[in-house]
This record gives C-alpha cells, structure tokens and sequence, in this order.
C-alpha cells in the first residue's frame, strides 16, 4: 500500500520527487521539512542533556527532547499520508461517470477524499507550528552552542506551516462545503502567523546569542 | 571518509540529526533543505515537459529542468561536504599545544580549517539562490497545476539560505582575518536580499495563479 519513504534513501526520495511522478509531492517534503526541523530541536536538546552547565533546566530539556521526538515521528508518518490521501483523490477521479448515478457517486467520492487530502496538510502546519514553538524553547534554555541549530529549526518549521499550506490551499480550491473551507483556511491564517512571528522571535534571539 | 548520508535512508538521517552526535548538523540540513526545492523545480519542469499547452516554452523548460537538476547534485554532494569541513575543524582542535610552537601551528591549522568550514555554508546559500531564481521560472512558465510546488520550492530556498547564513555566521565568529569575514558577510546578506525578494514574488504569484 505504503512505498514508505522515509525507509528509503534520501536520493531516492530526491530522484523521484524531480521526475513527474504525482508522489511524493509538496505535501510530502512539507512535511519532511517539519521533520528536518524536529530533529533540529531534539539535537539542541540532546546536546543540553546531562551538562553541567545547563543543571537547572534538565527536566524542561527532557520534555522538550519528548515533545520534539513526538512531534517528529508525527511528521515521519505525514510524509507517507500525504501520498496516500493524494493517491484517494486520483482514483476517485477514474470512477465511471457515464451515468447520473455514477457521476453523483463519483462527485461524493471525490468530495471525501478531497477533504481528507487537505486535512493532512492542515495537520502537517500544525504539527509545523509545535515544532516553531519548541525551536523557541530550545533556542532559550537549549545549549548556547547549537543555538544555530534551533535558529534553523524555526526556519524549517515556518517554511514547513507555509509550505503545507500551499498544499490546503489546492484542495480547498475543489471543495464545495463553504462551511469546512472557511474553518480550515481559518485556521491555517492562524498558525502562519504564529509560525511568522515565532521565526522573528527565535531568530532575533538566535544572532543576539551568536554575537 | 564519509557516511554518504543521501545514500543512507532517511529515517537514518533524521534519528541521528536528532542525537548530541556533531554531525550532520544544521549545514547539512540547509544543503538538503535546498536539494528539496531544487526537486520540486525540477518536478514542476518535469510535469512542462512535452505538453502540447506549453509547447511555446519546452526549450526554456528543458533548460531549467537540466539546471535544477544541476544544483540538486551539487546541494547533495554539499550535505556530505559540511560534515567533512566541520570534521577538520573538530581534528584541528585536537592537535597538542604543549609548545609555543605547537599552540602557533594549531592556531594557524585552526585558522584554515575555519575558512573552509565557513565556504561551504556560502556555496550552499549561493547555490540555495539559484534554486529561489529557478522557482520564479517555474512559476511564471511552468504547469499552472504544479504552481503550488515551485511556491513550496521557493520557501523552501528561502529557509536553506537561511540556514546557511547561521552557519557561516558560527564559524567568522572564529575567524581572524577580519577582511574574509567582511566581505563573507556581505556576499551572505546579498544573497539572503535577494532570496527574500524572490520569495516575496514567487509566493504572489503561486497564490494569484492558485486563485
């Protein structure tokens, strides 16, 4: 069912993204810039685990370290969905419609799935927002020397929520349910103007620490 | 000599990303990140290819298709390149500095590798700029369904300039001569401009053609 990607090479994943293939697609790499950016921030974490230095906020890295690896296993499985949801829509599209019948039950078919593939972008930019806010804690208690580190996180996650959101965009573009289209835009302006002003945020903390 | 992480999986990539372990790190991150984008490039090239509706511009799509292929390459073998500067950097450290001498010859073996350690992050926003340009081409003549990937393309460049930019940053932190690091620094922030500003269109007009 599943080609499972991220058990594959990296150039493979690349190779077949530049061909015409209709997966992996923007979604796909979305949501695996999301991931790029959770490892990020699980790297400061682990690099501020057990250090003298940092003794006063062990148990907050600890959670973080937790959250950060949740959120990226999370996108690990996106990745994946992605395809899955795309590949839903596209056989909806080669159902029959030489009757009115099946040109209805196509059309619900169609609808379905159309939603589900822009649910998982939204989710994606979700998940792509948890990873903006723990790139900002990890960018504040985290080990000053891979503060960079977090600083590249935030730009993956804010890149990863805009990204996704393309991806909502596209299928919300075909849906005719008004009422799931204005929530699910909705939301998506809310979570990229956190991602925007997390990015500012980490990133003027960041080069202050940087120097 | 190295690991070849693009021929590894990655999953593998991304576990160890997220370990206290040196590398890879946030240079390899931004060299991936624009490999990415240089993929979508070439999928929206891909998907322009041979079709009768842009049959007025197949001799500028097979040119930017072969150009982004090129700049893929040349960001996947970066990947690898930033361990292997970051490692010469870690070796140098390592060298005795019981003597005047010794300490004078680790300082100046210190200095090179720094150097080198900051040119690959700048090849890799250089290059993270051809694909913010090469984006803009997608979406101006590319397939209008693929819009949406030479937008994800564009945000993804974008970040990995980003990303290089805080790379080099860390390593002029280090470096002595004050003229390289000038004139460094001034490449970078040419380049994070004009990023920047092909994001700015290139995201306009994904979201005017996305409708």
């Amino acid at each position: 069912m599943t080609t499972g990607y991220v058990d594959g090479t990296i150039k493979a994943f690349l190779d077949k993204l530049a061909t015409s293939s209709p997966e992996p697609g923007g979604g796909s790499v979305a949501a695996m810039t999301g991931a790029l950016g959770a490892g990020l921030v699980s790297m400061v974490a682990s690099l501020t685990v057990g250090k003298e230095k940092y003794a006063g906020v062990q148990a907050e890295i600890q959670s973080l370290l937790a959250a950060s690896e949740q959120v990226r296993a999370d996108l690990q499985v996106l990745v994946q969905r992605d395809t899955e949801v795309y590949g839903a829509v596209a056989e909806a599209m080669k159902l029959p419609r030489d009757t009115e019948q099946q040109k209805a039950e196509r059309d619900a078919t169609m609808q379905v799935a159309l939603k589900e593939a822009a649910k998982v972008p939204l989710t994606i930019a979700e998940q792509s927002l948890k990873v903006a806010e723990l790139s900002l804690t990890g960018a504040e208690i985290g080990n000053v020397n891979a503060v960079s580190d977090a600083g590249v996180a935030v730009l993956l996650a804010d890149a990863a929520a805009q990204s996704a959101a393309l991806n909502v965009k596209i299928n919300v573009g075909w849906i005719e349910d008004q009422e799931f289209n204005r929530s699910t835009w909705q939301r998506v302006e809310e979570i990229l103007a956190a991602t925007a002003g997390l990015r500012e945020q980490v990133m003027t903390l960041t080069y202050e620490k940087l120097g």
